[in-house]
């Protein structure tokens, strides 16, 4: 694990959290996070991401993971929940890289992150992350994911909220290249029209 | 009012002050809120819960604070405005329970707050907690419930904020039981089709 | 140029950064520019004003910058964009007031800032202002913007990023006065419908 970010956050200025969901912003839901975050790492930096990535839609959020964490301080730390598959047995990971960390399920929402470059580390959340009261089984972005990125906030090392795991979920884009050219697929289609595609 | 959030907030950590309206996104209202408060009280940590309830409805915006407000630190402040009587005779109040402040319309917005636990305190906003200019009759967000968050940020004592009252609105959904089984409201839907009901 | 903000950003208080986009909020693009800028400036204070801006819509994303940058602290710092032209010949500007600092292209976004106020100074943002890698043709508001609003959230003083210049655009809203009365023109409808227009 030879990497500063394995030991813990270096102190500093307040650690960036971003927040990419698919919760939408008409509820509290992304508020119960925001509030849990602050509750357990009272100097975070709250960023707001998105929350309007379509329900369920875990390629899409994977592909604006992507696009934003090199930007972002070293040592930020990036929750992300799409999360179809909550309360059965996906299993919540968090991933170290050169850039940061990575917490949310593991459904293939970190796989550009993870084809990007190879994970220092990555490790399966483990229960004693969560809260005082029980986990909902229908909200583990406040219940799992969120004390998660808090204890990575505060100071807490990766490796205290799981055990190490090297088969993280990788789904690959289709990508077909032949005599005739390259087949690609049309990864996104952003408000002003631009497609992005798996080509290149 | 034997609390301790009622003599003034705890130094320490910066203040959060979590902002919940029905004023959209596409203009510069919630930003002209952020203003005030940021000018009155530098180091508030600003929040933004949602600004998509939908307009006017007071119903979908006290649930949207109930949902979210345990979740946030002690102390925190929680600015609330979904005010379809604006430049009425309804009144302004703060409320202090054992979370923290709750800043708003005197219009049943505050219901869920106050039925989850008795409040500390509740005082009716007087008009020495606006802004220098003349109060707009249309915008009390960022002329009455702006500053007043901002003042209690600041650290300034509730009851610097107006007179205590005693009978703040609080609406209670619709519930009958009756011998057949128990009849309830569908309080609200969330962006995943989840219902949640005034039973239980 | 004689005013405290054309020498740099006073010490003390985190300096506010405000973000009016039209880029939407499904999409990693404004997390993009938040990252540029707390890498640059870990200290800011980011403040989300729309990301709603109708797309290409510089009368509207003007009349959003107008309606909130007054309440902000003085010295905070304002980019907007919403920039059809991006990749083309218009300029990149930093404009400073009496109330803080304003960056974006040079197409009219600023026109009733500058309206509002004779600008202590205009510059028109130099290649300097980058980041490391070259300029996106389309993404001047992470690789130009957000760099230029940064080093002012770091203390540089305006006149390194660019040249003063005398002509920022400045569109004027239609308006008529004859002797039957007075023509004017919607500027904006908000959420509530409420007209706000030209007159007056």
């Amino acid at each position: 694990m030879g990497h500063a970010l394995v030991e813990s956050l270096a102190v500093g200025a307040a650690p960036v959290v971003t927040l990419t969901t698919d919760f939408g912003t008409a509820d509290g839901y992304v508020a119960a996070m925001k509030g849990v975050i602050l509750s357990m790492a009272p100097e975070a930096h709250l960023i707001d991401v998105s929350h309007l990535v379509p329900p369920h839609d875990v390629h899409h959020g994977a592909f604006v993971v992507h696009t934003m964490y090199r930007f972002f301080p070293e040592g930020s730390i990036h929750v992300a929940v799409v999360d179809p598959g909550v309360g059965g047995q996906r299993r919540g990971i968090a991933i170290v890289n050169s850039s940061g960390y990575f917490v949310g399920p593991d459904n293939g929402l970190f796989s550009y992150v993870l084809a990007s470059e190879p994970p220092v580390v990555v490790v399966e959340l483990s229960s004693v992350t969560t809260l005082g009261h029980p986990v909902s089984h229908t909200f583990h972005g406040r219940d799992v994911f969120a004390p998660a990125a808090a204890r990575l906030a505060a100071g807490v090392p990766v490796a205290q909220l799981g055990s190490s795991i090297r088969d993280p979920l990788v789904f690959v884009p289709n990508l077909k290249v032949s005599g005739k050219g390259v087949d690609g697929e049309v990864l996104h289609v952003d408000r002003f029209g631009n497609l992005v595609t798996s080509i290149g």
